[in-house]
């Protein structure tokens, strides 16, 4: 029987309250005793008409896989078996940086994976995401994260891939093929849809003010290419408004543009809590029964984390006549479809005694340490202090509160970093574990003085950590800031703790600085004239200026999960040659932002009094120890129709002394549009990793529709006029460009937009 | 014979040169030798052909009044009689905050006007400014600056109205109707439009991203309402783009909007170079031709300062086809119209023997002494400790590096600001002048330290400075920041300068910190003991938390012009009851804009971590040296149709022991709107002057179409619904409030808008 037809047969057989509780969620701590075990009475009463989702039962409830499984298996089997119609739930968790539940393995935040610019690792670490989800019957991950970091004092941009559509785009759809595989996977969730990026002051939840050509071209970009080339089964909306109108209730962008432009046909589920934020924070709905129909109206099919405003609200404005039907029916449709797809309905129980295999794995425990190193990014090394000679060291120290502490290599939505360490067993490798290893191996001294807390005002500890530096070869100070409330820890006074969450979702900041007093840390210990290196882990970029002119050495280890110390230590060490590239830009100071690279001419080269507009460090920056260089720039044409392609191929060379990973970065600039447009837009890249001497040729084939942009109605169009490419080592730093003519003008068909440019690596000549 | 037959046949008269030679401009070095006189051979390249405008013969020439009117009669008879069809010019000026040529009388820079909250003061203010243009024979000006101010890094805060569009709105209109007149006046200049205070990073010119909602009801609303309410007779555009299209090429807004909508039937002149930017800013033009014929088709009239790209490019265009010379005639009817209208065709000259009488008046100096008075804004006066009593006070130790520069008093755009004190004859009053003859008067003494320069890191003149305070029954510390980059000087390097404009055109900044060591300095002579008056003379809010918190008393002085020291002397000696009130929310630190109070729900309740969302000081916020109570709020009905009208009548009264001047502040906010809309918006004010123990009753007509806004369709609509007033001493200090409803939906005709509250002030029963 097709799809179609089960679901319309199921949908002829259901009553009101059965399709309103389609479209609805009930979460863990409602349905689950003190023990973990399921409460019957609260079972029967949030399950009795059925489900549609089942809200982060291994996570919320804190189950150990085997447990979660179990559970899941009880629900699932309740909801097949006692239940009229006999629907399965979509049992859904987060996932961001790996599964966020106990035992699921941490790999590096968003924006560290971003800084890879490696789209195959992602695709990979989803892979391994999925079979830990799929073994305890998670059907669909409210994951990727889409947004695109424009506003840096948002506390969710470690979780974005950073500040370009093209790369978010491209990290996205990595992500969302490893998860989902050919369809048979876990449901990806494209959030926050759209625009979440940029509230006004860098908050959460506030006001969204875009035109929509930028929101069109920057914030919509990555979602539609996940949705057209990855075949994403869920988008989330977001919680704020845009110009006025809620995200939640915007049928524009949640049906006009996702279903009608683009084709999308699986659900969109709430952000939690953002349907009731309809009448609670935007004011806009009377009451639930209005702020339930009004979501369910413009296009959100399934309110989560739990049925506020929908379920009875919902049967309250049918009846009342207050809301249609069939709007309930097309959503109930989507569920259902998402059922059958996702093969609910043949058996969606899972075996708990397999479902502790995927997960402690040694392959797992491989890839997250791989990825912690490829996210490493060098941004200064000046007279090669790195890497560090461990057989000519005779001692280090190791300094600042970033430099032992497991939870702190986590970013937010790390289940293990939510929780007190005693309560939850963290396998975690923090840089000082891992220097000591190497200490131990190599036989140098290792003495660890933390100097300070994260964010508390006590330079008590300074004078430890400038002796224990003074005595050593070398001084690696680990700064940074804290991401992920500890959940137990909410109620508490922030003041009274050292350490404040100033990264993760609900934490935007009013300035980029190095909390507490950190940045005074490390000058101390610079005043020691001990060689010094700082890393900085944090999942966003700070203002790091006077630290970054004063030391020889920066890294950028953003939060590199559990993990992430062995991938500091073997790039301090030269085990690993770091390639990591930097997603965003580094600004100066807070007051400077927007700094991204692709401003256009007017913003990108107006500077302020004092300061100019460049970054401190630019997109697309990262040293390696060897050198790379381009040449041979070649143009498959010197112009081409406006639906035509365009291939450049360019030479890369490692022409340093030791192997190593480059990223080369192609940019593209309209040099006369009829718009004012970005001074350049990264339009493809390649990670390419080149033994000492070796080069490769690596070719980029454009399609003309990559050039379009929106007119003045807001058609895609593909512009004539002169174009140029551009190759370089970040985006202040072009190297080689080649210049092309569009010969024509011409409106990109709504299913004839290519989205990524294709790659290809040859032998160099 | 009417004035479009004189247009007409005039029109049908012109070559095409002539034609083009109408839309641009020439500016005053072009046509002047060294010595001030006019160039023969300059004069018949420029003007052979006739001229739109004539670009700041006084001002930029630097002419004294009488040499201003002698220029401009030449150059207006060489027109009139030399050129073929004697059209006579328009010459214009600018004129923010007086005349900007030699004597012009510098009154408050517009921020410090706006804090007046009296559109009347304004009006008399332009209505003298445009006594002194007419004396030397100018026709048009380029003010007033109708842009809401949002984003405080940007350095022309100081030149707006504030952050509210109903405040902005209610100024601008004084201000045109003063300089207008009946039209017999002045042609005032509304810029810029539209949305420049929100570039991005604050910077002048950079992007702008705004929904179209937004755009209109925050920053168009001031200009429609000047159009429609007052007639402005000419619009300047902006440099910015909008969601990449830029104003000097974005037809929607200059001509779809502006005029099809308002009806605006003036010259839209170009802010200058704006059109030449078009090209080698924002690169949407290939060359001058199509950056002048792109401009023109949008709907820029004249370009200014100077024909660069209209002029020859307009007849390049025409004659090869790329552009209609139907297009070009339209334009030159609207200058010729305004010509005619202006009364120039009649006599374009003046009487250069009568031209300095308007100049340096006792008039004109009472009411930029009026004006600094009641700009003055008290926000702290912890155990009253103002006013100083003058005949108790044995000493008095004023510091700081604003208490004795005269040009440190004026904003950019003030002539006497912009040269070296040697080379301009500078009359102004510093607050040590003021306070000086105070002390000569009440016979206390003065002393006088600087303490630190503007911008400069030297401390050298700290222990002087407190030492001076610690002598002293009390102290004045007045700190700021430098507007009116000196133009003489403007080749050196800022660096080396200590004292860098922070403030101004041009002078953007990363944060709002009191520059160089002035916190510091306050920090310092706090710490003496002796009580510290601290009064910052600036032309945008600083981030003064620290300070505020530290001292009893704080005055925001703006600034307040070439009597602005009289201004704040009479304000701490009590000789004047302060009753300025904040036309801008005055944030904790920069990292938290924006902070303006009509912000969204969503936006204005959630904080940053660390930094609560509510600003240091809230819009509307003024202290006064008596106690003025609210009370009996009524409403005439409780419910209103969507085209009527409400009236809210309360009771203002003076509870303390002196006369003072209150402004009673009237709120509106939408309880269950369709969209998220601010919290409140202000809808209406009215200035009252009271004594001790008096009070009265202020009426507020209100007319349903104020509470109208822009549907999904971008209709202007009034939405049926429950509506809330407030009434209050602030933005968050609402005292009493009132509720009604709005008993349906309906759209609002584009001429049935009503912008402005009518009230009325009787006595109370």
């Amino acid at each position: 029987m097709s799809v179609e037809r089960r679901v319309e047969e199921l949908l002829d057989r259901m009553a009101l309250t059965e399709k309103a509780a389609q479209l609805g969620s009930v979460n863990a701590d409602k349905l689950l005793d003190g023990d973990g075990n399921l409460d019957e009475n609260a079972v029967e009463e949030h399950l009795s008409d059925g489900i549609g989702h089942l809200t982060r039962i291994g996570g919320e409830g804190s189950l150990p896989p085997t447990e979660a499984a179990r559970v899941t298996n009880e629900l699932q089997t309740y909801l097949r078996e006692e239940t009229r119609l006999g629907i399965p739930a979509i049992p859904h968790e987060e996932c961001l940086s790996g599964y966020m539940g106990p035992e699921g393995t941490t790999f590096p935040q968003s924006i560290g994976l971003a800084s890879t610019w490696d789209p195959s690792l992602v695709e990979e670490i989803t892979g391994t995401i999925r079979t830990q989800l799929e073994a305890i019957g998670t059907a669909h991950a409210l994951s990727p994260v889409l947004d695109v970091a424009r506003d840096l004092r948002w506390g969710r941009v470690e979780e974005t891939f950073g500040e370009d559509p093209y790369l978010v785009a491209s990290m996205a759809c990595g992500y969302v093929d490893g998860l989902q595989g050919d369809g048979d996977g876990i449901s990806a969730t494209l959030k926050h849809f759209a625009g979440h990026s940029v509230g006004e002051g860098g908050k959460n939840r506030s006001s969204v003010n875009l035109g929509r050509r930028e929101l069109r071209e920057t914030h919509l970009f990555p979602f539609e290419a996940a949705v057209r080339t990855s075949d994403a089964e869920s988008v989330m909306n977001a919680y704020h408004d845009i110009d006025g109108i809620p995200c939640a209730s915007d049928e524009w962008l949640l049906t006009d543009v996702l279903r009608g432009e683009w084709g999308f046909d699986g659900t969109v589920v709430s952000d939690y809590y953002s349907v009731e934020f309809l009448r609670s924070e935007h004011g806009v709905a009377a009451d639930e029964e209005e702020a339930g129909a009004m979501a369910l109206e413009a296009g959100i099919d399934v309110e989560l984390p739990y049925t506020d405003c929908y379920g009875d609200s919902l049967v309250k404005g049918v009846e009342s006549g207050h809301l249609s039907e069939e709007t309930v029916d097309h959503a109930v449709r989507r569920v259902l479809r998402a059922k059958v797809r996702k093969g609910l309905f043949d058996d969606p129980t899972v075996d708990p005694d397999a479902a502790s295999e995927p997960f402690g794995t040694d392959a797992a425990d491989e890839l997250t340490t791989r990825a912690a190193r490829e996210s490493m990014t060098l941004l200064k090394n000046e007279g090669d202090l790195l890497p560090l000679a461990g057989s000519e060291t005779d001692s280090v120290a190791v300094i600042g509160p970033k430099a032992d502490d497991g939870q702190e290599l986590m970013g937010d939505y790390a289940y293990a970093a939510h929780y007190p360490e005693e309560e939850v067993e963290l396998d975690a490798t923090t840089p000082l574990d891992a220097i000591r290893s190497r200490g131990d191996e190599f036989g140098f001294e290792v003495s660890h003085e933390q100097g300070c807390t994260m964010t508390g005002p006590g330079t008590g500890g300074f004078d430890a950590a400038a002796s224990a530096a003074a005595e050593a070869d070398v001084a690696v100070a680990f700064v940074g800031a804290r991401s992920a409330v500890d959940l137990s820890d909410m109620d508490k006074e922030q003041e009274n703790r050292s350490t404040v969450p100033t990264s993760g979702e609900g934490c935007d900041v009013v300035d980029l600085d190095l909390p507490g007093v950190q940045q005074e840390l490390v000058e101390r210990v610079d005043q020691t004239g001990t060689p010094l290196v700082v890393v900085v882990v944090s999942g966003k970029p700070h203002s790091i200026e006077a630290i970054s002119e004063a030391v020889p050495a920066v890294v950028q280890a953003w939060l590199p999960g559990e993990r992430g110390g062995e991938g500091i230590a073997a790039t301090l060490f030269g085990e690993h040659n770091p390639g990591g590239h930097l997603p965003v830009s580094i600004p100066r100071t807070v007051g400077q932002i927007p700094v991204h690279y692709s401003r256009k001419p007017n913003s990108a080269n107006e500077d302020h009094v004092y300061v100019d507009s460049d970054p401190l460090y630019p997109f697309g920056h990262g040293l390696s120890y060897t050198d790379f260089e381009y040449g041979d720039l070649a143009l498959s044409d010197d112009e081409i129709p406006p639906a035509g392609t365009i291939t450049a191929a360019v030479t890369v060379e490692n022409a340093g002394e030791r192997a190593g990973h480059d990223v080369v970065q192609l940019y593209v600039r309209a040099e006369n549009p009829s718009q004012a447009r970005p001074v350049q837009e990264l339009v493809g890249f390649e990670r390419v990793s080149l033994d000492a001497g070796d080069a490769r040729r690596v070719s980029f084939e454009i399609d003309a529709s990559q050039l379009a942009y929106h007119d003045r109605n807001f058609d895609l169009t593909v512009e004539e006029g002169p174009y140029q490419l551009r190759v370089g080592h970040s985006a202040s730093d072009i190297v080689t460009t080649a210049s092309f003519e569009v010969t024509g003008t011409k409106r990109v068909p709504s299913t004839g937009r290519t989205y990524f440019t294709k790659t290809r690596i040859t032998d160099a000549e």
